[in-house]
Protein backbone atom coordinates (compact mmCIF):
# COMPACT_ATOMS: atom_id res chain seq x y z
CA UNK A 1 0.00 0.00 0.00
CA UNK A 2 1.53 3.45 -1.50
CA UNK A 3 0.50 6.34 1.02
CA UNK A 4 1.21 9.46 -1.21
CA UNK A 5 -1.77 12.07 -0.20
CA UNK A 6 -2.40 13.70 2.90
CA UNK A 7 -5.15 15.52 4.13
CA UNK A 8 -4.89 18.38 6.80
CA UNK A 9 -7.70 19.83 8.51
CA UNK A 10 -8.25 23.13 9.59
CA UNK A 11 -11.42 24.14 9.67
CA UNK A 12 -12.23 24.03 12.87
CA UNK A 13 -13.77 27.02 15.22
CA UNK A 14 -11.07 29.27 17.20
CA UNK A 15 -8.44 26.50 15.43
CA UNK A 16 -7.90 27.94 12.37
CA UNK A 17 -5.22 30.71 12.89
CA UNK A 18 -2.93 28.28 14.87
CA UNK A 19 -1.06 26.81 11.71
CA UNK A 20 -0.30 30.83 11.04
CA UNK A 21 1.79 31.20 13.94
CA UNK A 22 5.72 31.39 13.70
CA UNK A 23 7.75 28.83 15.43
CA UNK A 24 11.53 27.85 15.16
CA UNK A 25 12.35 24.66 13.66
CA UNK A 26 14.56 22.68 14.84
CA UNK A 27 17.20 24.16 13.19
CA UNK A 28 16.86 27.66 14.30
CA UNK A 29 15.04 28.53 11.09
CA UNK A 30 11.66 30.16 11.73
CA UNK A 31 8.50 28.50 10.04
CA UNK A 32 5.03 28.87 10.54
CA UNK A 33 3.21 26.06 12.40
CA UNK A 34 1.18 24.62 8.74
CA UNK A 35 4.90 25.02 7.23
CA UNK A 36 6.26 22.11 10.09
CA UNK A 37 2.94 19.89 9.45
CA UNK A 38 3.80 19.89 5.87
CA UNK A 39 7.42 19.29 5.89
CA UNK A 40 6.18 16.39 8.18
CA UNK A 41 3.87 14.90 5.82
CA UNK A 42 6.51 15.55 3.09
CA UNK A 43 9.22 13.61 5.02
CA UNK A 44 7.53 10.90 4.84
CA UNK A 45 6.85 10.57 1.40
CA UNK A 46 3.93 12.48 0.69
CA UNK A 47 3.48 13.98 -2.45
CA UNK A 48 0.08 15.83 -2.16
CA UNK A 49 -1.51 17.64 0.12
CA UNK A 50 -4.97 19.14 0.73
CA UNK A 51 -5.42 21.18 3.61
CA UNK A 52 -9.14 21.97 4.55
CA UNK A 53 -9.93 25.35 5.45
CA UNK A 54 -12.85 27.73 7.03
CA UNK A 55 -14.15 29.88 4.02
CA UNK A 56 -12.21 32.94 3.39
CA UNK A 57 -8.98 31.57 5.04
CA UNK A 58 -7.34 30.83 1.86
CA UNK A 59 -4.62 33.81 1.62
CA UNK A 60 -3.77 33.38 4.97
CA UNK A 61 -2.98 29.90 4.28
CA UNK A 62 -1.04 30.28 0.91
CA UNK A 63 0.92 32.74 2.66
CA UNK A 64 1.42 30.58 5.95
CA UNK A 65 2.55 27.69 3.27
CA UNK A 66 5.78 30.13 1.76
CA UNK A 67 7.68 27.62 -0.49
CA UNK A 68 5.73 24.52 0.14
CA UNK A 69 2.33 26.51 -1.62
CA UNK A 70 3.79 24.20 -4.51
CA UNK A 71 2.27 20.76 -2.54
CA UNK A 72 -0.71 22.04 -1.60
CA UNK A 73 -4.56 22.43 -2.62
CA UNK A 74 -6.86 24.16 -0.73
CA UNK A 75 -10.29 22.89 -0.30
CA UNK A 76 -13.27 24.79 2.04
CA UNK A 77 -15.18 23.04 4.47
CA UNK A 78 -18.65 25.76 3.87
CA UNK A 79 -19.90 25.19 7.49
CA UNK A 80 -18.62 24.16 10.41
CA UNK A 81 -20.33 20.80 11.06
CA UNK A 82 -17.61 18.91 12.53
CA UNK A 83 -14.45 17.00 11.97
CA UNK A 84 -15.99 13.91 10.49
CA UNK A 85 -17.45 16.94 7.53
CA UNK A 86 -14.07 18.08 6.99
CA UNK A 87 -12.22 14.84 6.22
CA UNK A 88 -15.43 14.25 3.78
CA UNK A 89 -14.36 17.81 1.98
CA UNK A 90 -11.56 16.02 0.66
CA UNK A 91 -13.40 13.34 -1.03
CA UNK A 92 -12.72 14.18 -4.37
CA UNK A 93 -9.10 14.69 -3.45
CA UNK A 94 -8.60 11.33 -1.47
CA UNK A 95 -10.63 9.27 -5.04
CA UNK A 96 -9.94 5.93 -4.18
CA UNK A 97 -6.51 5.57 -2.17
CA UNK A 98 -5.49 5.86 0.97
CA UNK A 99 -4.54 8.73 2.45
CA UNK A 100 -2.19 10.71 5.84
CA UNK A 101 -4.96 12.56 7.67
CA UNK A 102 -2.77 14.60 10.50
CA UNK A 103 -5.16 17.71 12.34
CA UNK A 104 -3.97 21.04 11.82
CA UNK A 105 -3.43 22.18 15.25
CA UNK A 106 -0.82 19.98 16.58
CA UNK A 107 3.24 19.17 15.86
CA UNK A 108 4.61 16.04 16.60
CA UNK A 109 8.41 15.07 17.60
CA UNK A 110 9.80 12.30 17.07
CA UNK A 111 11.84 10.43 19.88
CA UNK A 112 13.61 8.54 16.90
CA UNK A 113 15.64 8.83 13.95
CA UNK A 114 12.16 8.66 12.05
CA UNK A 115 9.88 11.22 11.53
CA UNK A 116 6.66 10.57 13.20
CA UNK A 117 4.51 10.23 10.26
CA UNK A 118 7.24 8.12 8.39
CA UNK A 119 6.82 5.82 10.96
CA UNK A 120 3.00 5.19 10.73
CA UNK A 121 3.24 5.09 6.74
CA UNK A 122 5.92 2.47 7.57
CA UNK A 123 3.13 0.28 9.71
CA UNK A 124 0.31 0.83 7.10
CA UNK A 125 2.16 -0.01 4.35
CA UNK A 126 3.47 -3.59 6.15
CA UNK A 127 0.20 -4.31 6.94
CA UNK A 128 -1.95 -2.67 4.02
CA UNK A 129 -4.52 -1.27 5.82
CA UNK A 130 -5.39 1.32 8.41
CA UNK A 131 -4.18 2.45 11.33
CA UNK A 132 -4.38 5.07 13.68
CA UNK A 133 -1.16 6.60 15.64
CA UNK A 134 -1.88 6.38 19.52
CA UNK A 135 -0.33 7.10 22.62
CA UNK A 136 -0.72 6.03 26.13
CA UNK A 137 -3.30 8.87 27.64
CA UNK A 138 -4.38 9.36 31.60
CA UNK A 139 -7.98 9.10 32.42
CA UNK A 140 -8.13 12.56 33.27
CA UNK A 141 -7.50 13.35 29.55
CA UNK A 142 -10.45 11.44 28.13
CA UNK A 143 -12.49 14.39 27.61
CA UNK A 144 -10.09 15.42 25.23
CA UNK A 145 -9.72 12.34 22.80
CA UNK A 146 -10.42 9.46 20.94
CA UNK A 147 -10.04 6.23 22.69
CA UNK A 148 -9.88 2.97 21.40
CA UNK A 149 -8.92 -0.47 22.54
CA UNK A 150 -7.81 -4.43 21.49
CA UNK A 151 -4.93 -6.68 22.02
CA UNK A 152 -1.64 -6.65 20.95
CA UNK A 153 -0.70 -8.31 17.48
CA UNK A 154 1.67 -11.02 18.53
CA UNK A 155 5.26 -10.29 19.28
CA UNK A 156 4.58 -6.58 18.64
CA UNK A 157 4.26 -4.49 21.83
CA UNK A 158 3.39 -1.40 20.09
CA UNK A 159 0.98 -2.37 17.61
CA UNK A 160 -3.21 -3.21 18.49
CA UNK A 161 -5.74 -4.94 16.60
CA UNK A 162 -8.39 -2.31 17.43
CA UNK A 163 -11.62 -3.52 18.86
CA UNK A 164 -13.45 -0.62 19.98
CA UNK A 165 -13.40 3.11 19.34
CA UNK A 166 -15.25 5.78 21.37
CA UNK A 167 -15.32 8.93 21.13
CA UNK A 168 -14.30 11.15 24.52
CA UNK A 169 -15.88 8.37 26.95
CA UNK A 170 -16.22 8.80 30.43
CA UNK A 171 -13.73 7.58 32.82
CA UNK A 172 -16.43 4.78 34.05
CA UNK A 173 -17.38 3.94 30.34
CA UNK A 174 -13.47 3.37 29.48
CA UNK A 175 -12.40 1.14 32.95
CA UNK A 176 -15.26 -0.95 31.33
CA UNK A 177 -14.89 -1.57 28.10
CA UNK A 178 -11.71 0.32 26.80
CA UNK A 179 -8.88 -1.35 28.81
CA UNK A 180 -5.95 -2.69 26.78
CA UNK A 181 -3.83 -4.87 28.48
CA UNK A 182 -0.60 -4.04 29.01
CA UNK A 183 -0.92 -0.57 29.67
CA UNK A 184 -0.62 1.32 33.28
CA UNK A 185 -3.63 1.37 35.58
CA UNK A 186 -6.04 4.06 34.77
CA UNK A 187 -4.27 4.66 31.18
CA UNK A 188 -5.81 4.21 27.72
CA UNK A 189 -5.06 4.34 24.42
CA UNK A 190 -5.84 7.89 22.70
CA UNK A 191 -5.45 9.33 19.07
CA UNK A 192 -2.14 10.80 18.53
CA UNK A 193 -4.08 13.41 15.84
CA UNK A 194 -2.21 11.15 13.04
CA UNK A 195 -4.07 8.08 10.80
CA UNK A 196 -3.14 6.35 7.83
CA UNK A 197 -7.17 5.64 6.47
CA UNK A 198 -8.31 3.85 3.60
CA UNK A 199 -10.55 5.67 1.22
CA UNK A 200 -13.38 3.52 2.58
CA UNK A 201 -13.56 6.29 5.59
CA UNK A 202 -15.26 8.79 2.68
CA UNK A 203 -18.21 6.27 2.36
CA UNK A 204 -18.57 5.30 6.03
CA UNK A 205 -18.36 9.54 6.69
CA UNK A 206 -20.99 10.04 4.54
CA UNK A 207 -24.20 8.35 5.85
CA UNK A 208 -23.09 9.90 9.18
CA UNK A 209 -23.95 13.29 7.81
CA UNK A 210 -26.81 13.06 6.18
CA UNK A 211 -28.38 10.40 8.89
CA UNK A 212 -27.49 12.83 11.57
CA UNK A 213 -28.33 16.46 10.30
CA UNK A 214 -28.54 17.86 14.11
CA UNK A 215 -25.55 16.53 15.35
CA UNK A 216 -21.64 17.08 14.18
CA UNK A 217 -20.02 13.62 14.04
CA UNK A 218 -16.37 12.97 15.23
CA UNK A 219 -14.03 10.96 12.78
CA UNK A 220 -14.18 8.50 15.45
CA UNK A 221 -17.55 7.51 14.79
CA UNK A 222 -16.67 7.04 11.30
CA UNK A 223 -13.80 4.84 12.32
CA UNK A 224 -15.71 2.80 15.01
CA UNK A 225 -17.75 1.38 11.64
CA UNK A 226 -14.55 0.94 9.71
CA UNK A 227 -13.17 -1.47 12.34
CA UNK A 228 -15.98 -3.63 12.18
CA UNK A 229 -15.54 -3.81 8.17
CA UNK A 230 -11.75 -3.83 7.66
CA UNK A 231 -8.46 -4.91 9.38
CA UNK A 232 -7.66 -1.66 11.70
CA UNK A 233 -4.56 -1.20 13.79
CA UNK A 234 -3.04 1.33 16.67
CA UNK A 235 0.20 1.71 16.68
CA UNK A 236 2.14 3.46 19.58
CA UNK A 237 4.69 5.35 17.35
CA UNK A 238 8.35 6.91 19.13
CA UNK A 239 7.23 10.64 19.38
CA UNK A 240 5.11 13.03 21.49
CA UNK A 241 2.31 15.37 20.54
CA UNK A 242 2.28 19.25 21.15
CA UNK A 243 -1.27 20.51 21.10
CA UNK A 244 -1.55 23.88 19.76
CA UNK A 245 -4.68 24.81 20.80
CA UNK A 246 -4.78 24.87 24.51
CA UNK A 247 -3.35 28.03 26.30
CA UNK A 248 0.29 27.58 26.36
CA UNK A 249 0.01 25.13 23.50
CA UNK A 250 2.53 27.30 21.76
CA UNK A 251 4.85 27.77 24.27
CA UNK A 252 4.88 24.19 24.97
CA UNK A 253 5.76 23.58 21.71
CA UNK A 254 8.25 25.56 21.05
CA UNK A 255 10.05 24.90 24.10
CA UNK A 256 9.68 20.82 23.33
CA UNK A 257 10.93 21.90 20.06
CA UNK A 258 13.89 24.69 20.72
CA UNK A 259 15.11 21.98 23.32
CA UNK A 260 15.20 19.19 21.14
CA UNK A 261 17.61 21.18 18.35
CA UNK A 262 20.62 22.40 17.77
CA UNK A 263 20.20 25.79 19.79
CA UNK A 264 19.09 23.46 23.30
CA UNK A 265 21.99 25.29 24.95
CA UNK A 266 20.74 28.40 24.01
CA UNK A 267 17.46 28.43 24.98
CA UNK A 268 18.54 26.84 28.54
CA UNK A 269 20.21 29.87 28.98
CA UNK A 270 17.44 31.89 27.76
CA UNK A 271 15.80 30.09 30.75
CA UNK A 272 17.81 30.28 33.47
CA UNK A 273 17.94 34.07 32.74
CA UNK A 274 14.42 34.23 32.63
CA UNK A 275 14.26 32.55 36.08
CA UNK A 276 16.50 34.38 37.60
CA UNK A 277 14.33 37.89 37.27
CA UNK A 278 12.40 37.70 40.56
CA UNK A 279 8.63 38.46 40.33
CA UNK A 280 8.16 41.72 42.09
CA UNK A 281 5.90 41.48 44.96
CA UNK A 282 3.13 42.40 42.98
CA UNK A 283 3.43 42.61 39.46
CA UNK A 284 0.87 44.59 37.46
CA UNK A 285 0.73 45.34 34.02
CA UNK B 1 0.95 68.33 27.56
CA UNK B 2 -1.89 65.45 27.45
CA UNK B 3 -0.87 62.70 25.63
CA UNK B 4 -4.10 61.14 23.98
CA UNK B 5 -2.80 59.28 20.27
CA UNK B 6 -0.47 56.71 19.65
CA UNK B 7 1.21 55.56 16.34
CA UNK B 8 2.46 52.25 15.98
CA UNK B 9 4.71 51.33 13.13
CA UNK B 10 3.81 47.30 11.68
CA UNK B 11 4.93 47.76 7.87
CA UNK B 12 8.69 47.15 8.57
CA UNK B 13 9.38 44.18 5.77
CA UNK B 14 9.69 40.78 7.72
CA UNK B 15 7.94 41.92 10.79
CA UNK B 16 4.20 42.44 9.57
CA UNK B 17 3.26 38.64 11.04
CA UNK B 18 4.75 39.46 14.16
CA UNK B 19 1.57 41.59 15.89
CA UNK B 20 -0.42 38.75 14.25
CA UNK B 21 0.84 36.09 16.26
CA UNK B 22 -0.59 34.27 19.41
CA UNK B 23 0.26 34.63 22.96
CA UNK B 24 -1.07 34.29 26.43
CA UNK B 25 -0.99 37.53 28.65
CA UNK B 26 -0.36 37.44 32.39
CA UNK B 27 -3.59 36.67 32.85
CA UNK B 28 -3.94 33.48 30.86
CA UNK B 29 -5.85 35.05 28.38
CA UNK B 30 -5.04 34.38 24.91
CA UNK B 31 -4.35 37.53 22.83
CA UNK B 32 -2.09 38.85 19.50
CA UNK B 33 0.70 40.50 20.01
CA UNK B 34 -1.31 43.61 18.62
CA UNK B 35 -3.76 43.34 20.86
CA UNK B 36 -0.85 43.62 23.71
CA UNK B 37 0.75 46.44 22.34
CA UNK B 38 -2.71 48.27 22.15
CA UNK B 39 -3.24 47.52 25.74
CA UNK B 40 -0.07 48.84 26.64
CA UNK B 41 -1.28 52.10 25.08
CA UNK B 42 -5.07 52.35 26.35
CA UNK B 43 -3.33 51.49 29.77
CA UNK B 44 -1.50 55.04 29.38
CA UNK B 45 -4.45 56.80 28.88
CA UNK B 46 -4.41 57.00 25.20
CA UNK B 47 -7.45 57.02 23.25
CA UNK B 48 -6.71 57.32 19.74
CA UNK B 49 -4.37 54.71 17.96
CA UNK B 50 -2.36 54.87 14.40
CA UNK B 51 -1.19 51.61 12.93
CA UNK B 52 0.83 52.03 10.06
CA UNK B 53 0.91 48.66 7.77
CA UNK B 54 2.12 47.32 4.79
CA UNK B 55 -0.44 47.69 1.81
CA UNK B 56 -2.90 45.04 1.83
CA UNK B 57 -2.72 43.67 5.96
CA UNK B 58 -5.47 46.33 7.14
CA UNK B 59 -8.06 42.72 6.81
CA UNK B 60 -5.60 40.86 8.45
CA UNK B 61 -5.12 42.98 11.11
CA UNK B 62 -8.35 44.06 11.81
CA UNK B 63 -9.12 40.25 12.60
CA UNK B 64 -6.30 40.60 15.05
CA UNK B 65 -7.31 43.55 16.67
CA UNK B 66 -10.18 41.94 18.00
CA UNK B 67 -12.40 44.14 20.26
CA UNK B 68 -9.97 46.99 20.72
CA UNK B 69 -10.74 47.75 16.92
CA UNK B 70 -13.29 50.57 17.76
CA UNK B 71 -9.83 52.14 19.24
CA UNK B 72 -7.94 51.68 15.47
CA UNK B 73 -7.01 53.63 12.70
CA UNK B 74 -4.89 52.28 9.84
CA UNK B 75 -2.39 53.97 7.21
CA UNK B 76 -0.66 52.05 4.80
CA UNK B 77 3.08 52.92 4.02
CA UNK B 78 2.62 52.49 0.53
CA UNK B 79 6.32 51.78 -0.36
CA UNK B 80 8.94 50.11 2.29
CA UNK B 81 10.94 53.77 2.70
CA UNK B 82 12.18 52.66 5.54
CA UNK B 83 11.53 53.83 9.57
CA UNK B 84 10.95 57.50 9.38
CA UNK B 85 9.01 57.15 6.52
CA UNK B 86 6.43 55.00 8.33
CA UNK B 87 6.28 57.53 11.25
CA UNK B 88 5.61 60.18 8.78
CA UNK B 89 2.56 58.50 6.79
CA UNK B 90 0.75 59.58 10.68
CA UNK B 91 1.19 62.98 9.66
CA UNK B 92 -2.60 63.95 9.88
CA UNK B 93 -3.83 61.24 12.24
CA UNK B 94 -0.86 62.97 14.56
CA UNK B 95 -1.78 66.52 13.31
CA UNK B 96 -0.33 68.90 15.68
CA UNK B 97 -0.34 67.33 19.10
CA UNK B 98 1.80 65.29 20.75
CA UNK B 99 1.94 61.18 20.39
CA UNK B 100 3.08 58.08 21.91
CA UNK B 101 5.15 56.00 19.58
CA UNK B 102 5.39 52.08 19.61
CA UNK B 103 7.15 49.90 16.89
CA UNK B 104 4.87 46.66 16.38
CA UNK B 105 7.44 44.43 16.98
CA UNK B 106 8.25 44.79 20.48
CA UNK B 107 6.49 43.44 23.93
CA UNK B 108 6.73 45.36 26.81
CA UNK B 109 6.58 44.13 30.25
CA UNK B 110 6.86 46.35 33.30
CA UNK B 111 8.78 45.47 36.72
CA UNK B 112 7.02 48.64 38.69
CA UNK B 113 3.03 48.09 39.67
CA UNK B 114 2.94 51.43 36.57
CA UNK B 115 2.82 50.06 32.76
CA UNK B 116 5.97 50.93 31.01
CA UNK B 117 3.81 53.65 28.16
CA UNK B 118 2.42 55.10 30.87
CA UNK B 119 5.33 55.98 33.29
CA UNK B 120 6.94 57.34 29.79
CA UNK B 121 3.58 59.11 29.38
CA UNK B 122 4.06 60.50 33.07
CA UNK B 123 7.48 61.38 32.59
CA UNK B 124 6.37 63.64 29.45
CA UNK B 125 3.48 65.57 31.05
CA UNK B 126 5.59 66.20 33.62
CA UNK B 127 8.11 68.08 32.02
CA UNK B 128 6.28 68.94 28.60
CA UNK B 129 8.66 67.97 26.41
CA UNK B 130 9.81 64.47 24.05
CA UNK B 131 11.11 61.52 25.93
CA UNK B 132 12.58 58.56 24.76
CA UNK B 133 12.13 55.49 26.76
CA UNK B 134 16.44 54.06 26.89
CA UNK B 135 17.68 51.31 28.73
CA UNK B 136 21.18 50.64 29.67
CA UNK B 137 22.58 48.41 26.44
CA UNK B 138 26.09 46.35 26.05
CA UNK B 139 28.60 47.40 23.23
CA UNK B 140 27.64 44.39 21.78
CA UNK B 141 24.22 45.21 20.96
CA UNK B 142 25.03 48.28 19.44
CA UNK B 143 24.34 47.46 16.05
CA UNK B 144 20.53 46.83 16.79
CA UNK B 145 19.86 50.46 18.38
CA UNK B 146 19.79 54.23 18.13
CA UNK B 147 21.82 55.11 20.96
CA UNK B 148 21.73 58.38 22.60
CA UNK B 149 23.64 60.29 25.31
CA UNK B 150 23.71 63.17 27.87
CA UNK B 151 23.90 64.12 31.37
CA UNK B 152 21.47 63.20 34.11
CA UNK B 153 19.10 65.83 35.05
CA UNK B 154 19.95 66.84 38.61
CA UNK B 155 18.54 65.07 41.13
CA UNK B 156 16.91 61.94 38.92
CA UNK B 157 18.92 58.74 38.19
CA UNK B 158 16.73 58.10 35.76
CA UNK B 159 16.48 60.90 32.98
CA UNK B 160 18.97 62.35 31.03
CA UNK B 161 18.68 65.15 28.74
CA UNK B 162 19.76 63.93 25.17
CA UNK B 163 22.82 65.52 23.58
CA UNK B 164 23.65 63.02 20.83
CA UNK B 165 21.30 60.43 19.04
CA UNK B 166 23.13 57.88 16.33
CA UNK B 167 21.52 55.15 14.99
CA UNK B 168 23.52 51.83 15.39
CA UNK B 169 26.60 53.72 16.33
CA UNK B 170 30.05 51.59 15.63
CA UNK B 171 31.84 50.52 19.13
CA UNK B 172 34.58 52.94 18.30
CA UNK B 173 32.44 55.71 17.79
CA UNK B 174 30.30 55.09 20.78
CA UNK B 175 33.38 54.65 23.01
CA UNK B 176 34.07 58.25 21.86
CA UNK B 177 31.58 59.84 21.99
CA UNK B 178 28.18 58.17 23.56
CA UNK B 179 29.29 57.97 26.65
CA UNK B 180 26.73 58.55 29.56
CA UNK B 181 28.42 58.84 32.88
CA UNK B 182 26.79 57.02 35.18
CA UNK B 183 26.17 53.49 33.76
CA UNK B 184 28.50 50.87 33.70
CA UNK B 185 31.59 50.72 31.95
CA UNK B 186 30.80 49.45 27.56
CA UNK B 187 27.22 50.24 28.36
CA UNK B 188 25.15 52.77 26.66
CA UNK B 189 21.68 54.45 26.27
CA UNK B 190 19.32 53.03 23.53
CA UNK B 191 16.13 53.37 22.69
CA UNK B 192 13.68 50.80 24.37
CA UNK B 193 11.56 51.19 20.97
CA UNK B 194 8.51 53.52 22.60
CA UNK B 195 8.95 57.60 22.38
CA UNK B 196 6.43 60.41 23.20
CA UNK B 197 7.03 62.46 20.72
CA UNK B 198 6.07 66.47 19.56
CA UNK B 199 3.99 66.86 16.23
CA UNK B 200 7.20 68.65 15.04
CA UNK B 201 9.04 65.78 14.73
CA UNK B 202 6.76 65.09 11.88
CA UNK B 203 8.10 68.49 10.07
CA UNK B 204 11.62 67.21 10.93
CA UNK B 205 11.03 64.23 9.35
CA UNK B 206 9.53 65.62 5.65
CA UNK B 207 13.29 67.08 4.42
CA UNK B 208 14.93 63.51 5.49
CA UNK B 209 12.46 62.35 3.32
CA UNK B 210 12.87 64.49 -0.11
CA UNK B 211 16.13 65.06 0.30
CA UNK B 212 17.81 61.37 0.65
CA UNK B 213 16.12 59.98 -1.59
CA UNK B 214 17.91 56.70 -2.21
CA UNK B 215 18.34 56.28 1.31
CA UNK B 216 15.77 55.16 4.08
CA UNK B 217 16.00 57.58 6.85
CA UNK B 218 15.88 56.14 10.72
CA UNK B 219 13.20 57.77 12.84
CA UNK B 220 16.68 58.58 15.09
CA UNK B 221 17.99 61.19 12.56
CA UNK B 222 14.76 62.94 12.75
CA UNK B 223 15.13 62.96 16.29
CA UNK B 224 19.35 64.21 16.19
CA UNK B 225 17.96 67.02 14.77
CA UNK B 226 14.57 67.28 17.28
CA UNK B 227 17.25 67.45 20.01
CA UNK B 228 19.01 70.36 18.88
CA UNK B 229 15.41 72.17 18.52
CA UNK B 230 13.53 71.28 22.02
CA UNK B 231 14.06 69.64 24.98
CA UNK B 232 14.45 66.21 24.18
CA UNK B 233 14.74 63.33 27.45
CA UNK B 234 15.84 59.66 27.92
CA UNK B 235 14.10 58.18 30.51
CA UNK B 236 14.99 54.56 31.70
CA UNK B 237 11.55 53.30 32.87
CA UNK B 238 11.54 50.25 35.40
CA UNK B 239 10.69 47.52 32.32
CA UNK B 240 11.86 44.96 29.66
CA UNK B 241 11.22 45.10 26.20
CA UNK B 242 10.79 41.62 24.24
CA UNK B 243 11.87 42.12 20.64
CA UNK B 244 9.66 39.39 18.44
CA UNK B 245 11.80 39.76 15.89
CA UNK B 246 14.49 37.63 16.83
CA UNK B 247 15.25 33.73 16.61
CA UNK B 248 13.34 32.76 19.51
CA UNK B 249 11.92 36.28 20.48
CA UNK B 250 8.23 35.03 20.96
CA UNK B 251 9.29 31.90 22.72
CA UNK B 252 11.17 34.31 25.03
CA UNK B 253 8.41 37.15 25.50
CA UNK B 254 5.83 34.47 26.39
CA UNK B 255 8.10 32.97 28.95
CA UNK B 256 8.54 36.22 30.64
CA UNK B 257 4.86 37.24 30.33
CA UNK B 258 3.78 33.99 31.69
CA UNK B 259 6.54 33.77 34.35
CA UNK B 260 5.65 37.21 35.60
CA UNK B 261 1.51 36.08 35.53
CA UNK B 262 -1.08 34.30 37.03
CA UNK B 263 0.16 31.02 35.55
CA UNK B 264 3.75 31.49 36.75
CA UNK B 265 4.07 27.79 38.63
CA UNK B 266 2.18 26.47 35.81
CA UNK B 267 4.80 26.89 33.27
CA UNK B 268 7.76 26.43 35.73
CA UNK B 269 6.09 22.84 35.53
CA UNK B 270 5.86 22.78 32.22
CA UNK B 271 9.76 23.96 32.23
CA UNK B 272 11.03 21.52 34.61
CA UNK B 273 8.79 18.79 32.35
CA UNK B 274 10.10 19.35 29.23
CA UNK B 275 14.03 18.85 30.58
CA UNK B 276 13.17 15.84 31.97
CA UNK B 277 13.13 14.53 28.52
CA UNK B 278 16.37 13.93 27.97
CA UNK B 279 17.60 14.55 23.84
CA UNK B 280 17.97 11.47 21.87
CA UNK B 281 21.96 10.93 20.82
CA UNK B 282 21.34 12.77 17.59
CA UNK B 283 17.56 13.54 17.33
CA UNK B 284 16.87 13.47 13.72
CA UNK B 285 13.75 15.56 11.96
Amino acid sequence: MQVHKAVITAAAPNQNTLPLQQLVDRNGETKTALQLIVEETLAAGIDEICVVIQPGDQEAYEQAAGAQLANLQFVEQPEPLGYADAIYRAKSFVASEPFLHLVGDHLYLSSSEIPCAKQLIKIANEFECSVSAVQSTRENKLPYFGIVSGPHLPRRDDLYEIEAVVEKPTPTYAEQELVTPGLRAGHYLGFFGMHVLTADVMDLIEPLLTDRCCEKPALSDALAMLMTRQRYLAFQLQGSRYNLGVTYGLLIAQLAIGLSGRDRDRILTEMVELLAIRPEGSVAR
